[in-house]
């Protein structure tokens, strides 16, 4: 398994799960290997910060370059769909220097990946004042790449309550997930969208956030195409 | 921590988490250290039965005589709540012949702990026949003892259908989860009560449940004790 770019074996074959362009259909047999939704949790900002002695907010700014990082990779495997923590309607109660670290973060972010082309949708109550302004346009998907879902000021009782009043998830354009993998050691969903996430393998990664390496997400894809998948059947 | 009957130090004091009296509260001091309620999904039985050249369906039996043993054990630990996969409305697409041994088995492990005073109440779809009729009397809570929720016929999609419907989850009365501990390996929810399960921690085992032993439940208890819990904030 590789996160790099395609190559072809000297017999001319295209080498299992590279796959040059987003979107197009992995034969079959990578079809089941490869989760085609993987949900990300970037966690560990703060603890980076702390253990290099900086401010905890400091650690946010550092989470930018990784996450583009692991865009790219998951651009080039072909995954289908990614879901990404950016903040939840409960991490607004942090204190507000932080707060404002992590909004911009999101905003840097998700500015860049629509600047690639990403097929993005911010999803999160963009109602709310705690909603980054600059993202309001982005709350409509658009692009034609990866289609990427990145939770912005979401909540589960905020998505689930879309069921209450109108019989359907606020957040029913993300499909099920296949795969999350989460850094910083948490082993918890934290409140990712609970109804996408109900079959979901997870895959725990120690390190903090801001050391993401292209490794990590090699790891858990091995891990995952080794499990089961019999959704209780 | 310990998962014996209650003993006293040499001081006359009790030792901690050991605790006789299901039901009483705990010194605030154990209550910050003990989960209030504990998921439990006992995977692993017809892997277990096959390890032993036994048809898959025989390991359901091996699966009740521990499901009384961690019972035994969380009382005595003074857990106030658990919740336990029985099966699901996903599992029933299983063959009948699983289909008919795994049913047996939840009767026979409900209709036990009801016996034992549990403060029992079988949660799931009981309007479908896949729905053991023994326990149809087993939905309205009863007993004094330690709260359990039994998930028969348990769906997610039953379960948050309730919102759609009345504003309510069918499982309204389970509260949120601290702690899932869950055999057999798998890193999944697998339907678990994704409402109740948001910030729940994840603790795997990865021996099948038939070979339960009260070290697995002591080692979940150590490792979350020390979790952070800051729910996002």
């Amino acid at each position: 398994m590789s996160l790099q770019a395609p190559s072809y074996t000297q017999s001319g074959q295209r080498r299992a799960l590279a796959k040059p362009i987003c979107g197009e259909h992995l034969p079959s047999m990578h079809q089941k290997r490869l989760p085609k939704h993987i949900g990300f949790i970037p966690d560990g900002n703060r603890r980076w910060a702390e253990a290099r002695e900086l401010p905890k907010e400091a650690g946010y700014h550092h989470g930018i370059k990784p996450g583009l990082a692991l865009y790219e990779a998951c651009e080039k495997l072909g995954i289908e769909e990614v879901s990404v923590y950016g903040f939840t309607q409960d991490n607004t109660h942090r204190p507000s220097v932080q707060a404002r670290q992590f909004r911009a973060a999101c905003v840097a972010f998700a500015q860049e990946i629509a600047h690639r082309g990403a097929a993005l949708a911010v999803i999160g109550d963009a109602e709310s004042p705690q909603f980054p302004p600059e993202l309001a346009h982005l709350t409509r998907r658009q692009g034609s790449g990866i289609k990427v879902n990145f939770l912005v000021n979401y909540g589960w009782q905020w998505d689930l309550n879309g069921l209450r009043e109108s019989g359907t998830l606020r957040s029913s354009e993300v499909s099920r997930i296949d795969l999350i993998v989460r850094w910083g050691g948490g082993r918890r969903l934290s409140g990712f969208p609970p109804v996408q996430s109900v079959y979901a393998d997870m895959y725990v990664v120690d390190d903090y956030w801001p050391d993401y390496r292209d490794e990590h997400l090699r790891e858990a894809l091995e891990w995952w195409s080794r499990q089961d998948r019999t959704f209780g059947g």
